[in-house]
């Protein structure tokens, strides 16, 4: 695998898909087809039709290891069908979410366990770890509004949880973070979207030069 | 939990599902409430869905280790919403399946390797271990044979596997059957189904002898 796997994480509101989307737009131009973005589930089939099952609203009986596991084997199957061979082509991968939402998300807010969600997804990777992630962190407050502003016509499981779910999450990624200063870099993104938007090109740009020579 | 869960386990075609349902047909009457039958993923919603996604024979980009992520987690919700209430309510439940398939199928047959699905069911049950699994032995070629004819109008996508597979199979439960002679007995299942019954129930009540006084 010659390629590159950049992933982007933080709580609901933090703003990462809009920064995401606006570097893509900056991006692409110059990298074409050696940039691959994508998210969690991703585009094929079989991660749709397992998203389908945990984001359905119905399925509100479904309990926490069984989410776990199901988003584990979403997981899975985008990186076999996408993601890998997108870096064994040499591509710069940007993924929206990765293993530590399901750390922050299943492990600490819904109380299964830091340690157990890194080797339940140990198993589902094969230890693939991305070469930086971008953790986009914002005071709780503000994470929260910006999801009643935004989200008012949006409802899906997961957005019914309630503030201490937040809480959790957030400590969760502050603690990773401090853990693996290497792999996770944090990104202030209480500011303005475009200051948000240079300050993770710079990052992105510092850590992988050789797309932009 | 005051209940017993006995599990049912063997390769395709070892006539288990058979002996299961005469069993219940004679032990049914005395028992009422206090039995449970169920096999994985049961009969509740989200257990059904996933097992959808695995079924489907459209689905054969699917990765083995994906497929052994979402047995585990159509066995978790079938433990939470099914088998664990009623073991708490004190029945003896009969299960056709468990953690011994996903060892069997996906650790040995498609070489994930039996610990790791150990492990990870480990994780799915919480260590919630069979009081008595009967384990339907039959010679390799029986079992094909029985399902060639058996099973010509019904073609779904873990049938395709071919011959090793099923000696993969077989080899993995002779091996978990030596290594855990407490829990797992074997029955001769290639005898005429009414003595394969007959054993079976008098296996049962020798190990669960206090729902049949």
């Amino acid at each position: 695998m010659n390629g590159k796997l950049i992933t982007f994480e933080g709580s609901e509101g933090a703003g990462k898909t809009t920064a995401l989307n606006e570097i893509i737009k900056k991006i692409k131009p110059q990298l074409g087809n050696q940039l691959m973005t994508t998210r969690e589930p991703g585009g094929n089939i079989i991660s749709e039709e397992i998203r389908n099952i945990i984001m359905d609203s119905k399925n509100d009986s479904m309990d926490a290891k069984t989410e776990a596991l199901l988003f584990a084997a979403a997981r899975r199957q985008h990186l076999i069908e996408e993601v890998i061979p997108a870096l064994d082509a040499g591509k710069l991968v940007l993924c929206d979410r990765y293993v530590e939402s399901s750390v922050a998300y299943q492990g600490a807010a819904r109380g299964i366990g830091e340690q157990a969600i890194w080797d339940l997804n140990q198993f589902a990777t094969n230890g693939l770890k991305p070469d930086l992630t971008i953790y986009f962190d914002v005071p709780i407050e503000v994470g929260l509004n910006r999801i009643m502003q935004h989200r008012t016509n949006e409802i899906n499981r997961l957005d019914k949880e309630h503030h201490d779910f937040y809480v959790k999450v957030h400590d969760a990624y502050e603690k990773m973070a401090k853990e693996h200063p290497d792999q996770i870099v944090k990104i202030d993104a209480s500011q303005p979207i475009d200051q948000v938007v240079a300050d993770v090109l710079k990052l992105i740009k510092s850590r992988v030069p050789e797309y932009f020579n």
